[in-house]
């Protein structure tokens, strides 16, 4: 397992770096991530590279036996290029320069900036593929952060061109697809289309609002392919140069720019940076994390990294909470727990200058270790005992969640009542079952449905007869689906299909929606298998047909009408909910829907504020039991063992 | 009666078109509005008209005798036009092109454009000229929509220096008229004069607050006129071309930047777009939206048509809620009751793709009529046998308010008070007049006063000794005035006349207005006719000289000062309301004054939620009861017959 | 002592100045301020001066005996000069044109304003200097108000490049000293280094915040210093052509772009404008502007004029609320008791046109007096019988506050904690004490400590160790002092100084600070000499050594850690201060201070809403007792004499 801490030699003075290591050391720390902002430092003049300070840290941290994962420096273009070719700078929609003076100024679609992009990664990836110490490379940082995925200038403009003709071949189908006769937007040329920006339609906020909603999925999609060939184009340069070692990149959480489905694919393994920044929050916030780890351990479906891990208060201008020594042990853990096998904290020691001065470290500004040294020192000395439970045993689920980056873009454009949020559906979903003790995989149609019990497909709208008939299959052979309000209706083209709601999952759910009730902020009645619950965002109006109803609205002129029905197909079931509401309530749809499935029951009673996670391979189980109380509990689990659990305040335990 | 539908063939394919007319004709419309967004499907390419597409569709219509509203298309110039000629587009304040994208994207007074609109209009009007299905022409969609009336470009610049050349013929005389030599703003020549744009001072907001009051008005003025201009251009080309029938525009609720009392001299009548959007809001609401039908009669002073009245739930990004079907039929009265003999739907079908995909009508997506259709053919059956009753009778009312755009124009940019809303100044005595079940006019000072019992005149600070003679002239003689707070001390040219508040009213309302208090959000205490009340927004402290005290303040440093005085005037008399306050309070107010001058009652008793509209012609009178309650209710009439009516939730009935 | 009005001539009938005239001498005044925006009536083309009008009105008000205060009209440049030099504009961070049609409109680095800057003061210098009614200059008109003190053009960047060359000498040196390592920021030359502006990482609100600090604060300095020099060659050109009568400028309260300690030196008076704007506001609003006329007392340490006085309701586009007539001779006297010597109300008719309709003044819009005409001319009276009280007493604290702009910008750019504000902390403290009857000088490290009981040293992070020196010294005389959180750890240069907390004041305090909690909006519990209160904003969690503790959390994982401590150091006592609290608290906290440290009672009881100011001169000593209540109340003063006064509502006396 890898154990370590992002480390920035550049900001220190020489003879500080030693007694760093040392201190390094003695936390049972076995690797750090180096480099990712240092370009001038590797090359302040054009040309005139300089690895020996690289070089000589580096061989530091090989004498104590610690690895590196070395990074690409180009989230930071030198002052003296961007002088040089200012055309590389993102341009905003309205036409102003992104400037210097920060990090991430430069467009992905730039030719120039991907030829010097392709030179420094060339002169590290010679200087450095035989190095044994770098173990792993990390590309650039954080791809899309500050809102950089999007870019109006010129050349994403003529590139944007070039990726619909490709799609399109002809204009004609692009207008006739995208349904470009409304408002007579109809182009008589690929060059001739646009990147939808400042309109007359904006709203005062400046969010583009108004233009057609299939070109604006085509320029998501566009805006997400380019991130995806910039990358592409530094692992072929560090390939073609002789780098063999893994190549991964830092993803973000609440990060929809990038099509993290499509963009995991190009690395070895995904990593990404955790920063709970939840200290006095409710538990359901903390669940939200554990999303966020499933989601992440979903997009290859395999283990991850932390890149970034949380190791004190963060901030630019101002700070957030300062955590309990004891959270920090936690949050690793529930990383560990949901599957990650490499941890590195963020920071080592917070900068004494720039704009992270206030993100916080291990140590403290002064240099020295104080509690939070201490406890990430006791969490390293622990996974050395755990080793073989970290890097061996897998998560096991039996609860999948279906979610497409297609639908992220559709909804976000388009959010159908004012507070629906695709995101929030779905985690309020994970975080009932994660309430229920029910593990959740998050994933999308490309992956094998057949080994779980229950398939959740929540407002997937942009979908094809093919997801439905794979559905089809699936709960016939009996699986069983939950289907919520906003799917099966919109196709590839951001179109809505035409057919009767829930369209292509109709057959499936038997019934039809006749009606449907954007709440916005309004909450209405409902009944049933909920108990005496509200409805909140959205209502559809549903006509049941041969369907079971399992709870229907108590207001509205609609009263009456079912909200969630259940209708058997072949061997399986499908649910079909027609609203939105809290957690609690989703909870309590779950629970019934996950007895009537019989899922294996991780606990004998679940306890507020307590998560576990279950992990297996081969006879080998394990349960992860972490306790995000301030108060100390105690929990009867049932696997792998029956047995009564302790947990002392944010304590976790590892059961196998 | 007209009574139909806005329909976008060209959204459709037309082996479909039937099939909708089938369902039209069923649903009892007998008019459809086409082709206002349709530009590049008539001239796809420059000089390339196809108007085939429009024939066929026209044609089916005369089959099942079903009329149309053609409309010019100029509201969505093709993208050909723009890439032609880039200086059409509008400019926003900061400099920014409002681009392509979404619709309205021209600036009034760009010349290019001018010369395209009148090449459009023209073939059209040659090509349909004859066509006796056509029955009336709308010019352009909603002018103004999406803040164009005020654009930034140089042609504007230009245009708006002509404009105040040939207003003031010298710099010196503008200079002098709007007080220039505040802030050294003195101009040299016209040339030299700007558009109030962004400045120095500007909020972070982006409004633009620190110009010259007066110079602003102007530009507001002129950027109206330039509206006007436009489509006067339009419309001269339609009647030099031979088009005889009559031309309408479609105007717009809460829509401020054209000045509707001059534009709709314009047309033959005036159409207006109706959405009540209110399913679950409180009575007052509703009744805003018969405050907006009486505004629409009162631009012309005759009956007017809904050109898109609301069908189903709105929305671009996020849809409104789904009203209550009986809603639809309840709305489609509000606006006949009050004076509409056209009512057209919008729209037959929602589009499946383009920004509007969400914006519903009569089918629901899958082209389905359900409980919307139901509840419109019901309602068009209805209508047959009232069309002497809608087509024959006219809204009689005693009483009216004055209102006018100069005064809008000057409230917005210098609103007084936090809180301060002239609009909502009429509206809350407009609808405490229909709770009090009287009906109100809206008119200005050019229409005939003498048939009124009792003329309101509610922040008339934009004003002239003349409105003030005119109004002397009709007190004395019997009328009835109700003047309020920030009236009578503004010259045309936006300046402070210097006179002792209320200015040019203060002889008629006997008082001098010695000190006042901005409100801003506090409320103080009230009392007298109003009972224990309270004062928002706007305190007059007033030396009431020999007047009647009617109600005075009960707080602060001017406590027992009058807050509403009574004075006689020959054989009238004048109230002064020198504090806004909230509906109820206005309704205690009007109730003593309407009281006093003894208008004529329609019921009984007044019950909540219930309104009432009179109309007569000649012996011909007759009575609208609207139910906005959702629950059952009855009512105790006394026009045209003494009588109980009892209603259904959201009912209505007209009795005769 | 001068008292008088400001007034605007060139807005008014030449026949209306001798009325004007007349009621202002009947009003007790004998000075007004002329001409800060009359630029184009001085020079309406170019090199056309016409004096004339100013010379007729200066020759009025010298025949009545009143003096005048006369102003360059540089905040107006007029649009001719615009015209001919577009590049004066100021530009903002977006590249936009900051452009006509308020005021200010001029960049403080434009080479071309500063030479039309010389010739207009020049022109006035030369017919003025031996004007004897002429007895004092104001220079242009609040400098930097409207956010124009950071402009954003290319003569400012090419200044700042300047600037930072003079400071560094190589840009080695500058890297090396702002950290420009972080994020690859080192710039190659000095050509290379950038204003800070629009970046990729602003917040969407367009604030500037991801810059480097250090470079940020180099820029505040450099704006406050072009402001500086703009301002010394104004009276270069006044002293260099004759003038030799004070100069001042008008400062504004709370705006903090300019370093108003070092600016204060190039006047030979600071004067400020005055709005309470607090009518219906707690004591404690009201005392902030005690606080504030403390600062303005502080910049020079000596007395001061209000130069503009708020006389009614002030406002651009909506008014505030109207003040109690009997508030506008208390705000007077407030004023005076912090040491204004002279007082001269804005303004004293409000303008007809213009931006300004709504300022309001003496008189009304109708050119009458009424009650706050009489009440102004009674304290006109009154301050005849005051004179040699308010000319020659001084006021004497024994408690001082320091404070310095490099802190405020440096807090400004990163405020630790969401809430965290830096004049909100000096100004609680200040409140708490004016609560407690103790009078505090507010001043900086550049003036004698040893006559102060208590040295006050809020949030002072940009720091050196001569500070801390500086301080020892004093404490170890028998000083008495007390540091707060967030002070004694940033260099000069913005960065962090790497020191233990609380840094160059950690052996004075006696202290260490081991971790601390950025509580943003979250409240915590302490206790001790605070009783049970609430800390907010931070906490610091404190190691206190050998100190005494005063308080502790009563919270968090740090539970039981000291908040407050209290160390001995040679004769004096260091306090210090960890968390954040409100005015009750902080008066808790400062009550034990005093007492401990015997500051001298001015009262026998502190009554609330009533505030106490103590002046001296020799053996001349005076009390000011200010109601700031709207009732009458009755307190035992202790000094001059022991005595009960008792003051109706508003009321205000002064005992000597």
């Amino acid at each position: 397992m890898h154990f370590g801490v992002d480390y920035y030699p550049e900001h220190w003075p020489e003879d500080r770096w030693a007694e760093d290591i040392r201190l390094m050391k003695q936390a049972n720390f076995n690797i750090v991530r180096l480099a990712e902002f240092a370009w001038t430092k590797m090359e302040p003049v054009e040309n005139e590279y300089h690895f020996e300070w690289l070089d000589k840290i580096i061989s530091l941290f090989e004498e104590s036996n610690i690895k590196v994962v070395l990074c690409t420096p180009t989230a930071t273009p030198p002052k003296w290029l961007m002088d040089k070719y200012p055309d590389i700078y993102p341009i905003d929609e309205y036409g102003h320069v992104r400037g210097y003076g920060s990090r991430r100024h430069y467009c992905f679609n730039n030719e120039t900036y991907k030829e010097y992009t392709k030179k420094i990664v060339k002169a590290m990836a010679n200087h450095y593929k035989n190095n044994k110490t770098v173990v792993t490379w990390q590309l650039d940082n954080e791809f899309g952060c500050h809102n950089t995925v999007r870019c109006y200038c010129d050349d994403c403009e003529k590139a944007f061109q070039k990726y619909l003709e490709n799609k399109y071949e002809t204009i004609e189908n692009l207008n006739e697809k995208l349904g470009m006769a409304f408002w007579s937007q109809t182009y008589y040329s690929f060059e001739s289309v646009i990147i939808p920006r400042h309109t007359v339609c904006d709203y005062k906020e400046g969010k583009m609002l108004a233009h057609n909603p299939g070109l604006w999925l085509d320029y998501c999609r566009f805006a997400s392919q380019s991130v995806d060939d910039y990358a592409a184009l530094q692992i072929e340069v560090l390939r073609e140069n002789g780098v063999t070692v893994p190549i991964t990149h830092n993803f973000m959480a609440k990060f929809y720019d990038i099509d993290y489905n499509k963009h995991a694919k190009l690395y070895d393994f995904v990593s990404w940076d955790c920063y709970p920044n939840i200290v006095h929050g409710p538990f359901d916030d903390i669940m939200e994390v554990s999303f966020q780890h499933d989601m992440m351990r979903g997009y290859k479906n395999r283990k991850f990294w932390i890149m970034e891990m949380s190791s004190g208060p963060g901030g630019w201008n101002f700070m957030g909470r300062a955590p309990d020594p004891a959270q920090l042990r936690l949050w690793t853990y529930q990383a560990v727990a949901h599957g990650a096998d490499g941890i590195l904290y963020f920071r080592w020691r917070p900068c004494l200058f720039g704009t992270e001065q206030y993100w916080h470290g291990i140590l403290d500004h002064d240099g020295i270790g104080r509690d939070r040294y201490k406890i990430i020192k006791q969490v390293g000395a622990e996974f050395k005992t755990l080793e073989s439970i970290i890097d061996r045993t897998e998560n096991v689920s039996e609860v999948c969640m279906i979610r497409s980056f297609d639908n992220v873009w559709s909804h976000d454009y388009q959010w159908h009542s004012q507070g629906f949020d695709y995101n929030q559906i779905l985690s309020y979903m994970h975080i009932a079952l994660s309430k229920l003790n029910i593990n959740c995989d998050v994933t999308d149609f490309s992956h094998d449905l057949s080994k779980y019990k229950l398939v959740i497909i929540p407002a997937y709208n942009i979908s094809t007869a093919e997801n439905a008939e794979m559905l089809r299959k699936y709960v016939k052979n009996g699986g069983n689906a939950l289907i919520t309000f906003r799917s099966g209706n919109r196709d590839e083209y951001n179109k809505i299909n035409g057919l009767t709601i829930p369209g292509y999952f109709r057959e499936l759910a038997g019934i039809d929606v006749i009606n449907y009730d954007a709440l916005g902020k309004d909450m209405i009645k409902i009944k049933g298998v909920t108990g005496d619950s509200l409805a909140a965002v959205w209502a559809d109006i549903i006509d049941q047909k041969d369907c079971e109803v399992l709870a229907a609205y108590d207001d509205c002129f609609y009263k009456n009408s079912p909200c969630i029905t259940k209708n058997s197909v072949g061997k399986g079931t499908v649910y079909y909910m027609g609203c939105h509401t809290d957690v609690d309530t989703y909870q309590k749809v779950l629970k019934v829907i996950t007895e009537n499935i019989q899922t294996t029951k991780l606990v004998d009673k679940a306890v507020e504020g307590v998560e576990t996670v279950y992990r297996e391979y081969g006879d080998k189980k394990a349960l992860f039991v972490l306790n995000y109380n301030d108060y100390n509990v105690s929990i009867n689990i049932l696997v792998p063992v029956k047995k009564t659990v302790h947990l002392e305040a944010f304590g976790v335990t590892v059961i196998y």
